[in-house]
């Protein structure tokens, strides 16, 4: 196996070019870290490109399954490497799945317009993966998903449902050919309390900017524009915790 | 009306100190930043200690309501005390409200045990606010709520509902003897769907550590433990979603 002791070793340089979203376009590869992430990744049968490991991982099962591309490298390239203050002494290189829109859409779709914070987007991706959608649309302004920020938030749920990345309108309109219903987020008086909103099989929700909420253009576009009511105080409700709220709501 | 330029002025490292939890319990006090929360404040009815104010907010209403407590500073001390890149020209010192154990609690009481992340806590006591809860029980080894993330996070909640210190088993005892509820959240074979809950008028709700959970020890407390089914794959929910869909399942 391959020994690296020098963070300026090539490799090592181009895995950390892949914190960026243009080398991760370009190279069609994003950066995992941690044991348990990998772990995940390869349970739902990723194909690592490259395996980084410290020699106390040597052994694990994942180095003999992707031996061909484990390298070891020293514990001061593995903090070079690490975004937290204690490397986990594994890091690997996975591939970006399709993102394109799928000729079908079936059960719960997230729908995310412009959502801007790294952290919110991957919050708010775990929390469908947890709620059982099938995936989570990710449009024109929300923050890219292999984002190592977003990669952190959420928890491995990219291996478990399926991200795309396209503009709003083409997916709500490929919803609509299917005959689901689109739920909107926008506060006006059209809007409906979402407790009073059944379930069905196949529906998308979506979810807008923090600040300034959904783009008012895409209400024509929906079934109905669902509101949470609000009876204490606070002005609204940060969207991650809104979009949680909704979620949960269409869980059968 | 004083006007300082410089960040070497004492009131300044004052206020600067005011991020700290230990001059803030010295003190008293604690610091607000922005025209947003100062307004939220006065609006509650907070007697504001200190209003430093740039030379474009003179004409504002606050600073003639509280023109004996207004200081004006330079653009330079503004952006020594914003926390974020652009000033917002106006902070003010306010009393941190009594967090003593009320002898009665009625309503909804959030009860935050250990939850550590300062964002969390924030924006758990601002969705508790939302929800109209009565008040936040910060528990031992939960973040301090007027430390500056908290305070960002909560958004003005503190102005909204009482925020109380106090161990968990004081305010879970507090609760019993009123004969209200207490929901905890542990997963275990005990644990009932939150769903089948029907809302009191009072009732208190325990969320625990982001990693821990809830201590087991308070589980022999509490009249019900809480779980949220989880129907897709991810293992978890971040704390502050879970608290957020339990919080508005009790929105009568």
């Amino acid at each position: 196996m391959e020994y690296i002791e020098s963070v300026h070793n090539d490799q090592i340089k181009t895995a950390i070019k892949l914190q960026t979203k243009k080398y991760q376009t370009k190279s069609g590869s994003y950066f995992l870290e941690g044991p348990h992430l990998i772990e995940e990744a390869v349970k739902a049968g990723v194909a690592l490109k490259q395996l980084f490991i410290t020699e106390n991982h040597q052994d694990d099962h994942i180095v003999k399954q992707f031996y061909d591309q484990s390298i070891m490298i020293s514990d001061q390239v593995a903090n070079h490497l690490a975004a937290t203050e204690t490397n986990q002494g594994m890091f690997a290189i996975a591939p970006i799945p399709d993102v394109s829109l799928p000729a079908q859409l079936t059960g719960g779709w997230l729908l995310l317009d412009a959502v801007q914070d790294p952290g919110n987007v991957g919050t708010m991706i775990r929390t469908a993966d947890a709620a059982g959608f099938a995936g989570v649309i990710i449009g024109v302004g929300t923050a890219w998903p292999f984002n190592p920020k977003v990669v952190r938030a959420m928890q491995g749920s990219q291996f478990h449902l399926r991200l795309v990345q396209a503009p709003m309108a083409d997916a709500i309109k490929q919803l609509q050919a299917e005959q689901a219903p689109v739920y909107g987020t926008l506060v006006n008086d059209a809007a409906v309390d979402y407790r009073t909103i059944q379930p069905t099989a196949t529906f998308g929700l979506i979810i807008g900017n923090e600040g300034a909420g959904m783009d008012p253009a895409l209400s024509s576009q929906t079934t109905a524009n669902l509101v949470i009511p609000i009876p204490g105080h606070a002005e609204s409700l940060n969207a991650a915790i809104a979009a949680g709220i909704l979620m949960f709501h269409f869980v059968a």
